[in-house]
């Protein structure tokens, strides 16, 4: 009897182009799961890995670290967080970041989980030798204790997969900016994040949202999402865009501003277009993208500014942007950041359009193999 | 009948010596009072004032925004907070800002009153025409409602103005950090600001407390004010500082770090000195000295750091300090900072000297006039 | 010629029915204005009044604490919170709370401004000796400093009075329970707080909306607000309450709990409803009905409760309601409740009809007078 | 060859004497260590647990949940939080809760690990059919996993046992309080929590410390802990307490006020005694000990109260006790409520005497048997 393979998607290393590989089937250790994804997603992050920019990466590497699809396998009893137990068939999905140790500083006493030195992440530091621990591929193998979250049945897979890694980035930015109702919020960048972050600053009772972004069918987009305003950033001066958003508060600027750019050239903009004693949280410096100039007395000091860095997210904000997503999702367009589909065979040009920029995201669409 | 005048030391526009004047004595409006210095601080702000560098002051002016001296004279009833009448002979203090309004956005909706657009401050934005609106007089003018505190008995008035208008900016700066028992703390700077933040950081509760400054006896009086390390800034290499740190932290850095230098290159190595997740208060940055190159991905983002400015102080940070000085100042020498006292006619020589830094702060004594 | 005269429903004494009295036009002080009022409300604290159950009253009153209508006259220039001047014809509603001292313990240290002891109320602190002080007027004159918001063009009169002292008290209450995305949120009580209660936890993101309360129709009108479920009061027991609440939350009980019943037999239940490590908001409680026995150990301790009392409101809740209520107003129906109209005449039937629950508000419209 | 076998003091079920049994050296599974104690504590706790008042206690139990003492054994290399391997007479202590599961919606979601439903206590919660999981013991397994602590060189064995478990409670209380430099604080209670409730407020920069207890002794050593004054429960009536309070507060009462008396009759007293705004921690509820009456309107709502309760303790509670142990001990005499010291034959005798309130605290010197 010939053994089950599974095809997937591998980057070799830095430069190199992704090819398929097959790898037998494994074999799961109790308190695991085999998983088909329905959709992998492709976003920035799979491009900065392509190029090598991301530090100690355990290359060759299955990329893809968010994904939905079903069950096929179950070693012995695996339940959710509510308790109930998993069966073959079920929708899901599951959080990219494993491991997290529950034992050093910064788990214990910092509570701050997210910086534990121990994580590992799906899709970027496991090696392809390590076993099945990527979204492009056929099967995904999900460890024991790896955080599986049950797809709600209101939450549609295109939704979910709409929103990708940015939704639950842009919930613990939402989160983090402690966005209440009224507040005038800008959001600066029209990316995935950007874009969920619009779509939960609005759910939060935001008064008006406004984006900064480009190109334009991103910015029509993001009305669709729940802007009220968008400024082109291409399209205008920076002295253009101060004044709008002036005029849309009264004068003052906005109480939140969530930068979600990675162009160090946004924050001493976004800084200044805050207003006093407002809130300005930078997410979209994921990757060092270099140095940027701010002025700390007129931009910080004076303004009585708060200015918080966000990383990453953790299961809270993973299960918020699920939960907020299925009550939501019928109203807020996500699934139109999942219009652009490629089969598993065509993971590199899917990886390429991405990265120049031809469509917003990229999803791979693994299960019904033609 | 000769007229009663009193004398102030004014400064009649940028780069013009300060001189002493005489005035008429003026004629209470109903709640206002009239209070004899017995100490009036000059400060670096005072050294800004004479260089022309802060916007919109209305020369000539006379300078000293904290001071502290002896209520002469009252028309009809003022009380404090606690609605017990002032009389004359009272050792009292007053806030310098004066004049919020109340009724704007930032004192009603943001309630960020020290942003109030229509604040006033003695010493800085009132010309010497609108009356002795400034501490280095003979007599200072209190007009209706400016917030007058009564000095507890327990704190000497050499205590109070060594704590001077740092004080209050310093306990801001702790309370905005939110500094709890046990935090590793980085006061970068040892002026008064910083050195005020020592005491409060240590009366708060702190761990470790390190002391980034220079010159040697400032780090000196930095230990005798409550610090545990103190690290030259002189006589260190950025590397050299960031291991000591490190070293003292568990590898991790502070948990909060204050910037109290004026100096905007601390700022980068203030944010990379302080830990993961950490807090950042930026204090120190009260005039525009320039910008500095800050790095988004490592400095805030990937730290998930939350940086807050801290601009001014309210009544309740004067109030604060004032307390906390009078139940602490036994054990700590803030009275080592009221050290060099200058009679009224030396007030150009104590500017000077303060400019110079050959004194980190003078003191103007004017009751018991030569 | 005949001087002006305006008519106004007076309160004499507790016991004592509402009946109209005229009352010369007054003559404006600098700074003041006068509002003819559209509609007025009629609410619960009236009918307290009306028994004498508030302390300190001085009795004759006007009422109606909360209204809206047309500026008819202004003496001198006054401005709103941005500064624009105010002109006659002005759709406008003001702060009933008065005179918020700006120099107490409360309003400078605590930052308690509700809990300032100077403060007045129109219509419930204001003798009619003292002038036209209350709603239920043809005329209300508005004294200097009176806090006054012109109405958004989007916020129609009959939303506005719908919502009523209710909407600002609930948005107070909803910020104070911090309500955020997901957040399974219980109200127990139907009536305007409550209503308005679950409208601005619905705009806040809030999960699952659960509202205990009764009659019938409120409830209906409830799951119009934004509840997703409803349970009778009535028509229920506790442990089929706990059950259903149970069954809607994993089991765990509600994040959120806001108390708007007025009755003190609430609390144990609503402590008990809500989850370990939740938020109980109490703002129903704004007279004394009387004790109530709690658990503190399986209420409050164990359960590591934060339960947090809410009295009164200030300007920016006053504001965040009108700026809330008009965005969301055309999609909320606040203006049902402004559903049950009397004319001034008629006040007393009014005050009547509330007290015997026959309506669940009831509205005074002045201006138009048959 | 004797098997080596070691004594412990069990508690076989509620209302039979404790007796000494002797147990066989356990294996070490991978990862476990076995400590000898110095020192194990007797509280309050183990009087409950001897009449059977806590549910699901599976007797018969080795008492003892907090304790101090050496590492004997280990198998293989267990660290701990910083990554510093343990050795053979090493000086630890380790947290009493253990199998917290970092998987529930209280791990992950709600974020309160002290009420994750799988978490297990040392001394409470096994069985001693299960091994040596309790202090009363010549030796205690350490099972893997359970978090350890080096004890710091500067931190006395008898200034750690005599903060005892009430250390980490009171710092826990203290920190969800939120205290702040000046606060005045009313510590209700003067047992082992409520005393280090007093000191950790007087390290966190505490205004007047207030205690409400008895006997007279305790309130003599509240004072040697921080306290300014003290009032005797059982020497003044309740109009008295409320004056004296009122007295030293302004008239206002207290900003924080912490219950730590275990009896439900403190409860109203106590919110009726912290100031309007105040925040009042109900800490000392740790059993049940029945209902108790309050007025919600004139204790919570009017008053715009923060009521906190503040269950169990997490590793983060600990270590900052420890920490904070370790850096104040000196100066705050912890070791006080080390003096009474039983060995462990005589651990009956310990626990009747706690239970007749003859001794505030007992400890059960366990190394060097005599």
């Amino acid at each position: 009897m010939t053994p089950v393979r599974y095809r997937a998607a591998v980057m070799e290393g830095p430069g190199t182009p992704v090819a398929l590989t097959e790898y037998d089937a494994p074999t799961l250790e109790p308190g695991a799961m085999l998983m088909e994804p329905l959709f992998a997603e492709v976003c920035g992050t799979d491009v900065h890995l392509s190029h090598g920019r991301l530090a100690g990466v355990p290359y060759p590497i299955i990329p893809g670290h968010v994904s939905i699809g079903r069950i096929m396998e179950i070693s012995g009893s695996v339940t959710d967080m509510e308790g109930n137990a998993f069966s073959p068939g079920d929708m899901v999905t599951f959080l990219d970041v494993h491991e997290t140790c529950g034992n050093c500083y910064y788990c214990l006493v910092a509570k701050a989980a997210t910086r534990c030195p121990s994580r590992k992440v799906y899709g970027i530091t496991y090696s392809s030798c390590d076993g099945l621990l990527g979204g492009w591929s056929e099967r995904v193998y999900l460890k024991p204790g790896v955080k599986t979250i049950r797809i709600p049945e209101k939450l549609s897979p295109e939704t979910f997969i709409g929103g990708g890694c940015g939704a639950p980035t842009a919930f613990h930015a939402v989160q983090r900016a402690g966005i209440r109702m009224n507040d005038a919020v800008l959001v600066q960048g029209s990316g995935p994040v950007g874009l969920s972050a619009v779509a939960f600053a609005r759910i939060s009772g935001a008064g008006t949202i406004i984006v900064i972004g480009a190109p334009a069918d991103r910015l029509t987009l993001a009305k669709a999402m729940g802007a009220d305003e968008t400024i082109s950033l291409t399209a205008t001066t920076a002295e253009e865009r101060t004044r709008r958003i002036r005029d849309m508060t009264g004068g003052r600027g906005t109480d939140v501003t969530i930068e979600a750019t990675g162009n160090p050239a946004a924050i001493p903009e976004g800084m200044t277009l805050t207003r006093d004693q407002g809130t300005y949280v930078i997410v979209g410096q994921y990757t060092d993208c270099g140095n940027v100039e701010i002025n700390p007395h007129t931009m910080i000091n004076r303004k009585h500014l708060d200015v918080r860095g966000c990383w990453g997210s953790d299961y809270s904000h993973f299960h918020g942007a699920v939960q907020a997503m299925a009550r939501h999702g019928a109203g807020v367009p996500w699934h139109r950041l999942a219009a652009w589909q490629y089969p598993l065979e065509l993971a590199a040009e899917a990886l390429a359009d991405v990265e120049a920029q031809r469509v917003p995201k990229a999803v791979i669409r693994v299960a019904g193999r033609p």
